[in-house]
């Protein structure tokens, strides 16, 4: 909860897509109820004229920047909201700008490669807390946040090694703040997670759709009017902002291969099942998965 | 709209699911107006007492039986919804049992394997009209049903040829009356277009829940806590009922494995050119992928 100081004076938010428009909606949020607000000022930052003026008229933060170096000038914390194939520009932009003390922090969906890729260009005294929160929709851009998108979520934070442990402590404060959980892991470790538990799953979707329209003697007609049967859950996962997937995939290969070299093995095994009419062997999977679903529900995260 | 004679007199369903349910209560709600009934008497039967019992108690139906012969006897429409692994048990047990001129329909997700099971049983005179309203949800058993379930979305008949135009067109006149639009299709048409748009997204499902499950760097806990990133999806479909599914697996072999092989041949080109970089690659079919979710919601499929 906010004491009577602000949590930080100034954050900036780097890119003002869906969940950093949603994060500038939850600091909002934050900020109507008396007393001190969590963050005195937001700064958005993007680098699309159109997207600004958007968030501008939505009353999302309280100044908006075209450059990252303004965005940033004054800041005590910085939150890269861009796709993670972007980091690596974004941390030389902001390298010479950023102040002694200020925490550099991000929700992209892989963690390694935000280490690497924004590591090396931050100046002594500035604190690099690697984040993500793991929630989302398939909807993109300022007007597709909300505000409770956090609630009930979970936010994983990668500090590497020696990171200052009150910088972590802040970052977890601010997420806390607007209804997350916060779980610290190794930055390797998280990228597997996701890799099964988020990444494996958008490239299936978008495969499948893809496989879907290129069948002859199936039409596109045809496969719309049917979803009702399953496919439609797939075409909204593969709806996602194609430039966000792409660097997630670009940039946690390792990973995601490994996954989908042990999917590929899995559906070999359901393959020969099916061919050899080895009904036991469908049902007790699919018996299985039924209660990896109970336990989603009792976990509130269904 | 119901004219002042019934459509059916007496329906038989057999089976109690989802979708027998939800079928019973849509015929339930049609009787709720002043004026004639869509159906007369809705009989229902299920081999298991409880939900009987269960069925009862919601009120779904007129009367309520434990085998099919008592339930179909008189019946001029007879509904199977039971797992289509069943449907050659259920045929020899109406056999004897129906009125000249009576009509044997189900809700199969496989039409040409129901048509195989069904048809040699039937006697002359009697109309096999099969058909597959697509519509459903992870749920079963008879309190997982509800009258609006169909509503919005379409239903496919397969008459085999020489099927008597006036079974289909009463069949069909069922299906809109609770709020479906019908479409005419080839048996063998079917079974492919749901292997693409059905029957393969929910393998695909049950076999990445099966795999995250099985991870050792990876807990059931942290796949739970971290599904929010598109896993709960997968596991939503992956509850879907496990006998009912075994069954269109078992049933749709071959459109099935057709299916799956152009699924792992699309999934391989994915794999290289993540494994190589290719990003330009992965934007283009998620831009691809994009555009057919919007024709779903323009279509209100979505």
């Amino acid at each position: 909860m906010p004491s009577i100081e602000p949590l930080f004076e100034r954050v900036a938010i780097i890119g003002i897509g869906l969940i950093g428009s949603s994060l500038a909606r939850a600091l909002a949020a934050q900020r109507a109820p008396a007393g001190a607000p969590l963050v005195r000022h937001v700064a958005l930052c993007d680098r699309s004229e159109n997207v600004r003026a958007r968030a501008a008229e939505l009353g999302l933060g309280q100044s908006f920047h075209g450059d990252v170096a303004s965005a940033v000038r004054g800041a005590d914390l910085v939150m890269i909201c861009v796709p993670v194939g972007a980091f690596a520009d974004v941390g030389a932009a902001i390298a010479g700008q950023l102040s002694p003390g200020a925490i550099v922090s991000d929700v992209g969906s892989v963690k390694q490669s935000v280490i690497r890729d924004i590591g090396p260009h931050l100046p002594d005294g500035v604190h690099l807390v690697p984040g993500h929160p793991v929630a989302g929709t398939e909807h993109s851009g300022p007007d597709a946040g909300f505000a409770t998108l956090f609630q009930g979520r979970w936010c994983i934070l990668t500090p590497p090694p020696g990171t200052d442990g009150a910088a972590v402590a802040k970052v977890s404060a601010l997420w806390t703040a607007i209804g997350m959980s916060v779980e610290v892991m190794e930055p390797s470790h998280h990228d597997l997670v996701l890799a099964i538990t988020s990444h494996l799953p958008h490239l299936i979707a978008y495969t499948i759709v893809g496989t879907a329209s290129d069948m002859e003697d199936v039409t596109n007609r045809e496969v719309v009017k049917f979803a009702a049967g399953g496919f439609r859950d797939f075409t909204r996962i593969a709806a996602s902002d194609p430039v966000m997937w792409r660097d997630v995939f670009l940039n946690n290969k390792q990973a995601v291969l490994e996954m989908l070299g042990r999917l590929t093995e899995d559906l070999a095994a359901m393959q020969r099942a099916i061919r050899w009419g080895e009904g036991d062997k469908l049902e007790a999977l699919f018996t299985r998965t039924r209660a990896i679903r109970r336990s989603l529900i009792e976990a509130k995260q269904a």
